[in-house]
């Protein structure tokens, strides 16, 4: 009895820390907003992004709602469908759990949505007080561009927390059927906003760039360039709206499959820890990022803000070291089983948590290895913009297709630990270890995405200096340093994303196994085998359609720029002002367009496979998912960023610096790199959670797959076997119709193709 | 006693059909050698290439001695290692099985070297007198080019053949361990080959095209450009003796893993009726390509070809159902199970290898999609030319996404028909059913190689022409004809490769776990998981290594071709000669310094993965590599040819045709393409099979794996233990080693780029 009154103290403690994060991040909010905004040339320019950037989430959000609303009843009408071992279909209880389930699954989508929106709101009013206070002081503009993504990192914290708390408070034992849900509901968001925001940030990025850079000769920023303002607007909703989303799905997901493995194998003990080992955590965060500030420059910055890292890493190691000794070892929980020492066992789980904290690090230093120009990989990509494109390109698939080795071999490690070190205890316990190392992963997520925010906030504060005329004097060396100081935090957060996704995804699909009760997935079955070929496919598909939207996309921004260079007078000499709508307009729909299809495939090809091949092939299509899809995300990333690099190395003077013939051939590459690096890689890490989790969701509802009918149907089933076929083919039907509509070329595009042809001609 | 006569009698049939197609071949290579060469300009240019190619082909068979001394024996040694369920270590019948397994590799090495020295050797001989001949007809042009591929084509059909059914006349029921020395003979040789001549090919290419053609503006092939030599042997060390190894390795392991698979299903008549089906397969294609002929021009030879191809298919699939019925249906061979009607199993198995050809002509038709001008994907990637060299690789990109998923679902067809159709018999059919769809597949290779190999034979013959002075008039216009006959022929047959070793690869893998008796591999255990994202790892660092090898060798030789045009009075206005050895001893090297490197690799990663972490992690790593082995195979053939073939769309006429900026940019999309569809795709194929073989000979070696130490220790295994846990560790620094030799630049690259650095400045 003592025990259970000890459980629901501490899960009224983790709220209540889940609150002093909200309310911690509304205090951020009321600070960063009392920041002056200004010149009138400034906030002007500030409103055109933040006006941009809103009115795409909410058409955005418009698009999204009907599948929200669709899914939600969906999700409810389950109850009516399915019977599990705990409760009937149709029962009062199965319609307690599957409005649960559409419950939570709401709450999932409205916090990741909120997370998304708010950071990115808030990342578009603090740009421009950055860019503000850097006529002030280094230090205060640091402090307002860290404390504005501090504010995104507190919601991601707070939020998550607080529905994993509230579900399980509300269903206990029963939880896992409404945690679903609610993982459900934020990887799909996130989903949603990774690829609009991809597609609209580097159709953008891209088109601004081939035309106003390469072709023009004119600077990154510069107002007369039409696409300039879009491009701007594209920060805020990629690398924020999308970016927090993106994280905080991570963040949701770890925790929703760390409590369903962990009380498959402790009980309630084993859903406190790693809730427990989250509230830590954001203490810590809170603490270490209160601190960070500078008072001298650069190297200054960049110190601090690590020292703020390593104080939060070290409060919360030494937190759930202490806290699971206390709580598992000591107080001696129910459910652990007969003949374990609590003690050892207290221990094993902190250090498989542990683990997590330490592949987040490796996996950073491991990216910086491949990225950054003081290291050979980037450096030799830079030495081969020497000998022209084609080698540019070459050399940075290579230093790409690397990484990704390393970066998995580095997960594979992280993993066998987590799993060694339960070795002697039932299989769930090692599932359990790699959920509580997806736990470990994300428990500094506070700091991550104040640094990782940083990176945009910066870059559009020196935007917006560059366009409101701050061109020379110490603001404008401030905001450059500033820029500098986040393109670096922003890299060394980036590799986590994509390493705890898959963690993430690891533990969702042994949450799948033991879920679906099959036990094994058996490879060398040929259904499964065919399961995993299929389920690879998908992040190839997936990318293949998100490079082509950029691509098509930005062709159309680059013909727009390029007619507007061409048909409005005095443009290029400063005397006439583009037309920056169109642009926007353009990267809109763009963004749009592609939305719903791909989401349509995430959504829709675990539910084909899983009808028409069983319940053992979808476990193989996972695994294929989440191998394939780690290695293309990490090896875009990767690539990505040596290209983004090495253009940066020889802006600093390498190879001839700019305007130089190697300067050209590496803004190819970066070009090449920036939607495989800001689009179709990070879209990929949403894709493999919502694919996980709707076969989770699914696995229920599948009777047999098509390759079983033969039994089916000797034992009579023959209407089963048919709703099955039913099902999947005509799902499968509807994917090929929405990849088939992808791959369609705009009429539109065509004309305007034609047309640039005819104006080169004369 | 009848049932025994009448299988003995089958097999001298087969054999003496795999000799008649390798005196086919001899008469064919008669026929060529009496054509005459030509002009001594032409004779002068053709023993350069000859040269050239027999040379490096010295070079790469004396650094590949050593590697194979040294497995055989190893091989041999095996004998006194292992104990299975039919012989124990070290007695005589595990030495004179230990003897045939090293036999049999030494066979099977030197078959695959053969096929690839000879096939090489003959299209350098065969150019020649093609270009010669272009003097006379289009019709005798083009039999001499379809021939010499024929010689290819029935040299690796004959020996193909003849090498497995020797095993098994020899060894009989015990064959299977014997097949296993045989395949990897054959996969380890096509492996080197593949590795050497595609560094060695696009190395050329890249060099001599970046210089030659994009910063120069001399026309292909032009007699000016110093790598010029260099890019012709190329072509046949490449395309002629790589391909040729490559396929004979296909061709034999498909033989392998049904003789296996078939010996467990059905004991003789599964391991005869795949052998017959490739007996019929060689007569049929003796017949079909004999009557490839032209009368009239262009359209009329691929007519003919094309009539040649379907002829051969109607004879073999005839013939196969034929004789399966008349073999397994009626004379109702002892082996089938009890109960199973013989009539109804001989229609299944003819229909399993029915499924190969249809999956031979699907992926033929799908390549085309892909890669053909006609079709939209490469329409579009051309269109995208007009929007820079950025957009251009990205559409590249996606293109290759997309064609690779289209592959695997195909494959993946194919691979549940052949399986479905023996539903209701033991999971062992099911295997035997993806193997006989492997025989199927290449049932018509000698028709394909006769296809494949015209295409480089065709492109020497118009470059011999070229640099001979054939540059107008009738001749030269047959030539380019020919050259464009042989570019359609040789891009419908590449997709077949890579099919081919995917499906080769399944069956191995099924042979992995009917041979190790494992039974299942179960990616929910998290060894087996992890030996999933090793495996899929593989085929990254191995693209990796390889595409950083060609763009290594490449930049010397574009500094090089530099320096000789800056160096050289006269040589841009044809006054001097440039020299043309410097070229090919840089491409020999760089060929060379890979080769062992990457072959370690292949040979050494499955021995760690199985030491360490045992039998089924082994089982898990084998499903990675084939997975991401043939999506990334895939992506890179099929983004390389579609670059390639729109560049041939511009050539001809597109977006302003050459000389337009839309060309230059173009050239840099067939530049990217060059080394991913030559070098490191190709590469793919044969170090899927080469690491399935290493992993089926040293499964009964690996005692424990680490993994399993405690258990082991319980037992009192500790020196089992122990030395798997060295062999492993060693193996791991061993593998350390090589790659990280891969990654030094070497000292001399450096000083040759800050002295074009120097240069430029000046």
């Amino acid at each position: 009895m003592f025990q259970i009154t000890l459980e629901w103290a501490l899960l009224w403690f983790i709220l209540l820390v889940s609150v002093a994060g909200l309310v911690y991040a509304i205090l951020l909010i009321r600070q960063i907003l009392k920041k002056d905004e200004g010149t009138p040339a400034m906030v002007k320019i500030a409103q055109a992004i933040r006006g941009g950037a809103n009115s795409y989430l909410r058409q955005q959000f418009r698009a999204i709602f009907p599948i929200v609303a669709v899914l939600t009843i969906a999700l409810f009408f389950t109850a009516y469908l399915a019977t599990t071992t705990y409760y009937t279909a149709g029962t009062p209880e199965a319609i307690f759990y599957g409005a649960g389930r559409a419950g939570a699954f709401v709450m999932g989508s409205v916090f990741s949505a909120s997370v998304g929106y708010i950071g990115m709101n808030m990342a578009t009013r603090g740009n421009v007080r950055v860019a503000s206070a850097a006529r002030r002081s280094f230090g205060e503009a640091l402090q307002i561009g860290y404390r504005t993504g501090t504010i995104t990192g507190m919601l991601t914290d707070g939020l998550g927390l607080l529905g994993g708390v509230i579900v399980f408070m509300i269903y206990q034992q029963y939880a896992f059927e409404v945690l679903l849900g609610y993982g459900f509901g934020g990887s799909l968001i996130a989903l949603f906003m990774r690829i609009g925001g991809g597609i609209y940030t580097k159709a953008a990025d891209v088109g601004a760039d081939m035309v106003g850079k390469v072709e023009k000769g004119i600077p990154e920023d510069d107002p007369r360039n039409p696409a300039v303002i879009a491009d701007l607007v594209g920060d805020n909703v990629g690398d924020c709206a999308g970016m927090a989303a993106d994280i905080f799905e991570s963040y949701e997901v770890t925790i929703v499959s760390a409590m369903i493995l962990g009380y498959l194998a402790l009980g309630f003990a084993g859903v406190i820890f790693p809730l427990l080992v989250r509230a830590i955590g954001l203490i810590s965060s809170i603490i270490g990022t209160y601190f960070v500030k500078a008072r001298g420059e650069m190297k200054d910055a960049l110190r601090s803000i690590k020292l703020g890292f390593n104080t939060s890493a070290v409060i919360s190691i030494a937190g759930f070291f202490i806290g699971g000794i206390l709580y598992i070892g000591l107080s001696n929980p129910p459910g652990i089983p007969l003949g374990v020492d609590p003690i050892t066992l207290s221990i094993r789980v902190a250090i498989a948590t542990l683990a997590g904290v330490i592949l987040a690090i490796s996996i950073n230093e491991l990216t910086d290895r491949f990225t950054s120009i003081k290291h050979s990989a980037v450096k030799g990509l830079a030495r081969s913009t020497n000998t022209g494109a084609a080698t540019t390109i070459l050399r940075g698939l290579s230093v790409g297709y690397e990484g990704s080795v390393w970066n998995i071999i580095v997960i594979a490690a992280a993993i066998l630990v987590s799993a060694v070190i339960f070795v002697g205890l039932p299989p769930v316990f090692i599932f359990y270890g790699v959920a509580l190392c997806g736990i470990g992963m994300l428990t500094l997520t506070g700091n991550n995405i104040s640094m990782d925010t940083f990176g945009p906030v910066s870059d559009n504060a020196q935007g917006i200096g560059e366009m409101a005329g701050l061109k020379e004097g110490e603001a404008a060396e401030i905001l450059a340093q500033l820029d500098s100081v986040g393109n670096t935090t922003k890299a060394i957060t980036k590799g986590i994303a994509i390493a705890s996704a898959v963690i993430a995804a690891v533990a969702l699909f042994w949450s799948y196994v033991s879920d679906t009760g099959i036990g094994i997935i058996d490879v060398a079955n040929v259904y499964v085998f065919i399961g995993l070929l299929i389920g690879g496919a998908i992040p190839f598909l997936f990318s293949s359609i998100a490079i082509r939207a950029v691509d098509r996309a930005a062709s159309k921004i680059i013909l727009e720029v390029r007619r507007q260079f061409h048909t409005i007078p005095g443009l290029m000499e400063g005397k006439a002002e583009p037309d920056y709508n169109t642009s926007v307009a353009i990267c809109v729909a763009a963004a749009q367009r592609e939305l719903v299809g791909l989401g349509v495939i995430a959504i829709l090809t675990p539910l084909i496979v899983g009808f028409l091949l069983g319940v053992q092939a979808l476990g193989g299509f996972l695994a294929g998912v989440i191998l394939v899809g780690q290695l293309l995300a990490v090896f875009m990333a990767t690539s990505g960023a040596a290209w983004d690099n090495s253009k940066k190395g020889i802006e600093a003077g390498l190879y001839g610096g700019k305007h130089s013939e190697a300067h050209k051939v590496s803004v190819i590459g970066d070009t090449v790199g920036d939607p495989l690096k800001d689009t179709a890689g990070p879209a990929i890490n949403p894709m493999i959670k919502v694919i996980n989790l709707v076969s989770l969701l699914i696995a229920p509802l599948i009777v047999y797959g098509l390759v079983e009918a033969g039994a089916a149907i000797g034992a009579g089933d023959v209407g089963a076997v048919i709703m099955d076929a039913v099902i999947g083919f005509v799902l499968m039907a509807a994917v090929g119709v929405v990849i088939w509509n992808s791959k369609k070329e705009s009429k539109e595009m065509l004309q305007i193709i034609e047309e640039m042809q005819k104006q080169q001609q004369k």
